[in-house]
């Protein structure tokens, strides 16, 4: 082995030649001129100009894999084979705008297209590829304003008995203020994800450094956790469903008091928000319909509404005295993708302000799936009507 | 399209059940019992038994493609096909400790490790495999010691007429202490990684938190960035290799002033470092040998050592004036994998102390060889030797 490693250590000492000269990698770089009109996907690896994306959504793939028997691209379909060992794709048509994860499946085995960046989503560091906006949005862009930071901090769990990670975005301002204090909102990925979701798939950062500058919303924290625990404490059920899941019992008795520990925050129930996508949403409507009294704003982006029949009943019938519930929360913020069967969301938002729930907020995203164009519309909406 | 992204909307609603419930997926769990004595790499997405490694630094390994024809570790070797539809291989011996990047290739296409986590390396997101130290060091593990951030920021660079990225490292009294202010370390990484590599292969916030925890080194700021620019500016020559590459330029006249202008920085040469491993120690040389008066610590792992005959005249002569050169520079630290031919570097040391230059230190890494073991303890000797 030692050999091979040495022949590795040479080889690696080589890659910064390669790497600078910009020569594109042996063999996967299409020998053709792509079609007119066409741009590389926006997370490709630089330089990979394969796959691309036209105007009109419509998608075009290039794969180099000239042993394989079948190569496919997931969600998708068989790519064709032709005969200079390069396999070819096209849509049908154009495809739903936004950010979809996907692999490239070769002889059967699903991998991340390895001339792709890596997202973890699917519960394992897949591909994506996005389809543009038509109005070319930049909200969620880096722009020339004040850009915050986003800070990777990792604290020990009672609950879990495990270490755990956080990512906290403080606003542009926050070092130049030492003594001014912020409010807090506390923002859950989705299922099959993890806490590094909403910066690299969502853009959190440039949503919000964008929003604070344009002044649509007050500079504040926001805290995005890893909505995965296990209970680790004596006589803990094994059970870790999301309903028996014991991570909204750690962001009220470990995530927020470790960030107000750590950060200067506004630590009361009128600065504290949480909002989540599809899990992350139920997780929200978990946590804060069990902690009324803790947070003062709520939002379920493609997740947390729950059936418009049961409205009475759920969460400990806490819908049923409305009365006392508007006292305790300023907003209920429900968003959904308008490709995604939004009924039920929207007959839920309808049937909680029927039951005399005051300010609930129902947001369609135009023309998106169960994907993160529709969860940065979702924010960029919630956001500005926080801690104001 | 739309239809079959409705089907994924779907497919993804249901992924936390799945996920949370802790189901293997689908045919990739091995039905058997792992070898004794062996442990899942520690690079593996949770609950994924294989590649494993046992206490000699022996590989074991299992991956699951019933349709390929063939599958091969890359710097290994072919796996074998068994009956059952999945592929097996085994390490002849023990393998170098420390870190390796990996792909799986199946069928002749080298794809990341679906069953891993990914890391930037080698120009695109690999795999990786890690040898445990037999010692069971701790010093890059995380500890229960206060610990600070990373942070990450964006930038504007004129020079490169882009957005660039950084991570700044600041130590866990940083935010207790609003008036103090802080020496700085500019760390970077090697060819065909980028600004991701010190803190998620290196663990260097972990190292940090360690040393300074144990007051073996002083609290301090590490910027991490990216080692590659190209010169946007009128009249720039397109080459932007290594030697005529612009990024020490960009580290002069960009970074350093941006991170004197948002962090409390001590911002004089005396509380200033670069280091950099492979590429990133050649980057080290280029940058402190042509503006010595801006700092006065420098390091060198795996990278940035000459030839031991061009002492006199490499680098415009910077070291032929020695007396001029010690008034400057406090400490020259090379570092090197004893695995990786040291022999090099270990004479260019010899060489510049014999032509009079002082605070020259020579670290050899014992059993490792070009890669992230090497970098951690060479990190883990030079931030003690750093303004104190």
């Amino acid at each position: 082995m030692k050999n091979r490693f040495k022949l590795l250590s040479a080889a690696l000492m080589l890659l910064p030649m390669a790497l600078l000269a910009q020569q594109p990698r042996a063999g996967q770089q299409p020998q053709h001129t792509p079609p007119a009109g066409t741009q590389p996907n926006i997370h490709n690896l630089d330089g990979q100009a394969y796959p691309r994306v036209d105007a009109q959504g419509r998608t075009y793939w290039r794969f180099y894999a000239p042993d394989a028997q079948n190569v496919e691209i997931s969600f998708r379909g068989p790519m064709k084979k032709q005969a200079d060992g390069w396999w070819t794709y096209q849509s049908e048509g154009p495809e739903v705008i936004g950010l979809h994860y996907y692999q490239m499946i070769i002889d059967g085995v699903s991998a991340a297209d390895p001339n792709g960046k890596t997202y973890y989503g699917m519960s394992k560091w897949v591909s994506a590829i996005e389809i543009p906006e038509a109005s070319g949005a930049e909200y969620y862009k880096v722009q020339d304003v004040p850009h915050g930071e986003v800070r990777e901090r990792q604290y020990w769990s009672e609950i879990t008995q495990s270490w755990r990670r956080c990512f906290v975005y403080t606003p542009a301002e926050y070092d130049q203020n030492p003594k001014k204090r912020y409010p807090v909102l506390y923002l859950q990925h989705g299922g099959g994800e993890d806490e590094t979701g909403w910066v690299r798939q969502g853009n959190m950062n440039n949503i919000m450094d964008n929003l604070i500058a344009e002044g649509k919303a007050v500079p504040m924290l926001v805290v995005m956790d890893r909505g995965y625990a296990t209970d680790a404490r004596p006589g803990a059920t094994a059970a870790q469903g999301m309903r028996s899941g014991v991570f909204p019992e750690i962001v009220v008795k470990e995530i927020i008091p470790m960030i107000d520990k750590n950060y200067r925050t506004k630590a009361d129930q009128k600065n504290r928000a949480m909002a989540g996508l599809s899990m992350g949403g139920m997780h929200t409507f978990q946590t804060v319909l069990s902690n009324v009294d803790t947070f003062d704003y709520m939002g379920g982006f493609s997740g947390g509404a729950g059936a418009v029949d049961q409205i009475a009943t759920m969460n400990n019938g806490i819908f049923a005295d409305a009365a006392a519930f508007n006292k305790e929360m300023k907003l209920v913020f429900l968003g959904i993708g308008a490709e995604e069967n939004p009924e039920r969301v929207r007959l839920f938002a309808e049937g909680l302000t029927a039951a005399g729930i005051k300010n609930v907020v129902y947001y369609e995203s135009p023309l998106t799936a169960h994907e993160w164009l529709t969860w940065r519309r979702c924010l960029n909406q919630f956001a500005p009507l926080l801690f104001q």
